[in-house]
């Protein structure tokens, strides 16, 4: 940590700063300058409080030199993550993994056709929304707990694992029973209660990126969950708001490389979100293959005109299928397969 | 509702879309242009998914004519919306409400401390943070019930009444019963399950804008609250996520004027959370009465060096008196009182 | 200057850090810390290149101690800036400056009815657009120096200061032949060419900050004409660009007291083009007198519907009165006087 | 065009926009609906003024249907535009073009070391800057005149083309003297006259998207250049500003399928800007080429960390040689020769 004095600063203030640091065990290193003193702190500033230091008399700024994460950073562990989901189903090694299914949970015989026809054309994990959130109050909520058994019947049917939207710390006993992987929504990323929860059960979690959360707040709420014991978190890109109109969101894909660099857990991309309209997914999809992503979650309707919830972005099955043989050779020339 | 079809679009598709229209008992009139075909909706839009129409086969672009908020609206209720909290305060109205008090509830004497000064400087509602939702698992985390019953001590010998955050559905029950008003965090602005709740129970809800909201969202969340039978909600603007670095937060002061022109709701402004320091507060509290809102919430704190938390943004009581002494003459000037 | 070396940075590599530092006469001091070694440099900072610096093997991260501008800054010269117009027509003292007038001037007669409006009310300067920067090649784009002539004859018949746009360094000449201040367009804030020609004339300028210019960058573009001869800068605060899309831009009224305290010059703001409708327009112009703001510029025209540009935000000359007559005690009740 | 009234709008006010409408030749549609009117435009509604319309009385909001530009529309020109630089070297075809050099000029051994490597790894044209916009006015400026003496030397040398940018219109007959293809920087996007001038001459032009400039903005500006006679432009996806502090551009590659479905120009992607460190690069430019891009710019330093300007994001040439010999699989994935 790198504590800069107002130029204005008393040497008491200064000196209450640097006996805080000290009896936190740490060395402080003070720096008179000409125009102002910078004290430098030597040892793990993370015992610190940035905003308590900033807040003392005479502080004009304070700088962080080491990430404010530990457990989920690839300084901690070199090796990258890889999340088992099945014998046959990982997430962050050589193997692409794709999500594809609806949005959300309509009925047996949609969540079975999507099923069917994704699995067929090489998506390893059914997706689909029995609890959905909803920015207005008078639209389609979601099936509930019905929602989760026939997700639950399609996946044993079609031998694929699922993964699903858990809303709040409520709902998570009944989700965690059903579903292979729990998906934390963007608007959720920082329900700190709900990390806390999820971070205390077995079953991973596929974490969303805020909508305008930055890369070190992801971090950190992925952070959370680690911290309270569960080691198997996914991220996901899923694109950020920004002021352009002609999109739904602004796909930020340097977080992938980025990502990778930072820390060791795995991440995949959801381009349908970001697109809001089906002719981006496919080649955003591809973009995400090449610049290092472990996999990609895409919406994939039979009938998207008759769905009650973002048709709009949905690929039908044949669309689907052709976008995943177009993967198959970015994938190899990135060395991954599929 | 507006519906421009594609150029491409088939006679079938416009005829589809035509059907739907007309089987929700509301008129369609296609105007077939040299371009294209677009489709005009008569009658109250808003039983109508937008999302759902944009995803039918032909269509290019959606529009709303009206907007996808009713209870919270002006064009539904004219006279502005004065919500009581107790006989003599009220939020809304003439007077102007100041809500003030320490970013963390740490221990009775700071409370009380905080609470004998603001109140004696003019300050209508006690706030302070008993269940802090933070952005890193490490930082502290507030002292739950025990912050609550010190709320309760200092607002019943002090007589002045505490407004205090609800960070889930689970601590509601036990929030509600000790608080006079319950604030919604930004992070929470979406939490469309706490929303619902805080519409099912009695206590006046002080909703804080989300960090990357939109207006028409901010507003839906209102809705929520409302459609789910209480009226009683206050809007707090408290800046928003922008590329600006040198600020925590960009105070969006256009909303307040804009809210009122398009709610009957009062509208608050949070200047502290939006500065991240102490000398921004005062003259913003200044604009945003002069802006037209109905009360501002700002952190006042004895000892701010001290603080465990937000304390590089809290005011001392004695800058917060000036600061009181300053802002009387601005409301004066626009018809206000305080 | 503060530069965190890499984990890996080798011995050779941060030897060469410090010996450039050196050379340059400047005393850096490395401290060896348990997981990284951090360089504190000792002097004004401002010779050294950061990108430079930034660009050497085995850096990992550098910071600025120091603000990168100097001429503007408020440590560098402590009283206020107060920029002289005409002998009764200051900007940056007691004095509020009001500055209004149409978008773009289309005729004598729309001109010399807005002048002679806005007086009556108060306005101490009168504002028209000659050149026009239009985001499409299909707009109307200004009369040229015709209307240059136009605000020349009303600004002697009415006795009225005025101030107009410059879009670049080939019309600067002819500009500053008639106007009393130079207007820099939000688009041309970067305009290093523009910002460097109009240092080394002699007539003020009137700086509007960019779309999406940080407060910074701001700065560093009045920097720009200081560092070329000119002092007589006014900054103008007229909104940046956000997700916000209920509004035309977010006027980020922190700005004005941030500016304050960073910088000796003048600020006004804008908020006619911020707002894009008029009824923003009255309580943001009360808003930024309470802010401090040392003035306003707005759009008013005899006939906004008949403007052939930026009708739409135009305020009548009855509401401009109107509002002026509620600015007043607003600037009373903020020590100023208008 | 669709122009939805105000609930209070009069009956005069309606009547006077149809006949407005009327006079320009187009027909006017109104439908009077339960809450309000609306008035559809039948006919080419870019003859009509959006703002102007938009300032008439009554009227609440005004809604385009068709997009602003013509000439730079895929409507307008089915086939995709191949911009011939010489015989050899095309952009917007099936070959991938990628351009590589040094930020700045700095002399003629660092140009001629990076022309000659980058053409042995596969580069087709050179890139170097001799005029350079720096926000700050104490930084290195470019070396001007004697900079395109430089690159033109090496460009004989080495047999390859180059790019460069062009600041302003008083510097372009002298860089167009030189150059292969002229740059518009990112500042300079909305810089009409400069725009307008390009247009007059017969270079191509390579047009960066502006820092804060919506797709629609951006196709507006080439839609500038095209108006005025140059039909040879090439857009370039340069990152956008965000509220991300981890990387210094957020590179929005959505764009690139989405401008393919737009408009008929090529576009190629700058990773070396929007990374600001170089491990960045190679990724994001593998998701470029994935996402359907025509090209490439990338900084290429022979020894990055003596660079005056922006070292930090250069590649060196044995980096860079990886890097295309990475990027030729995923071209061939994607149907593109490299």
């Amino acid at each position: 940590m790198i504590i800069v004095m107002r130029k204005s600063a008393t040497k008491e203030q200064t000196q209450s700063i640097l006996q805080e640091i000290e009896a936190k065990g740490l060395k402080p290193m003070p720096l008179y300058g000409t125009e102002r003193t910078v004290i430098a702190v030597i040892g793990d500033e993370r015992i610190l409080d940035k905003q308590h230091i900033a807040s003392k008399g005479g502080v004009s700024n304070v700088m962080l030199v080491l990430p404010p994460y530990k457990l989920v950073s690839r300084e901690t562990k070199h090796e990258s993550t890889v999340v088992k989901i099945r014998d046959n189903v990982t997430i962050g090694g050589k193997e692409i993994c794709v999500m594809a299914g609806p949005c959300a949970v309509e009925n047996y015989e949609f969540v079975s056709a999507a099923a069917k026809a994704v699995k067929a054309a090489g998506a390893k994990i059914l997706r689909g929304g029995a609890f959905k959130p909803r920015t207005g109050p008078y639209s389609f909520q979601g099936l509930g707990e019905e929602g989760l058994k026939i997700l639950k019947r399609v996946s044993e049917e079609e031998d694929i694992p699922f993964v699903t939207e858990v809303l709040n710390t409520r709902d998570l006993p009944l989700v965690s029973e059903y579903a292979d992987i729990l998906q934390v929504g963007a608007r959720n990323m920082q329900n700190f209660n709900l990390l806390e929860e999820l971070g205390k059960q077995k079953r991973p979690v596929l974490l969303k990126r805020g909508m305008s959360a930055k890369i070190k707040e992801w971090l950190l709420a992925a952070e959370y969950i680690m911290a309270n014991g569960n080691p198997n978190v996914i991220l996901c890109e899923r694109g950020i708001r920004t002021f352009e109109t002609e999109i739904r969101s602004t796909l930020a894909l340097q977080s992938v490389p980025l990502i990778k660099e930072l820390s060791h857990l795995p991440i995949i991309v959801d381009p349908s979100h970001a697109a809001g309209k089906p002719s981006l997914i496919p080649p955003m999809s591809k973009a995400s293959i090449a610049a290092g992503a472990d996999g990609i979650i895409v919406e994939v309707h039979p009938k998207p005109d008759e769905a009650l919830c973002d048709g709009q972005q949905a690929l039908t099955p044949e669309i689907f299928k052709d976008m995943m043989d177009e993967m198959r050779p970015v994938a190899k020339a990135v060395g991954k397969t599929m």
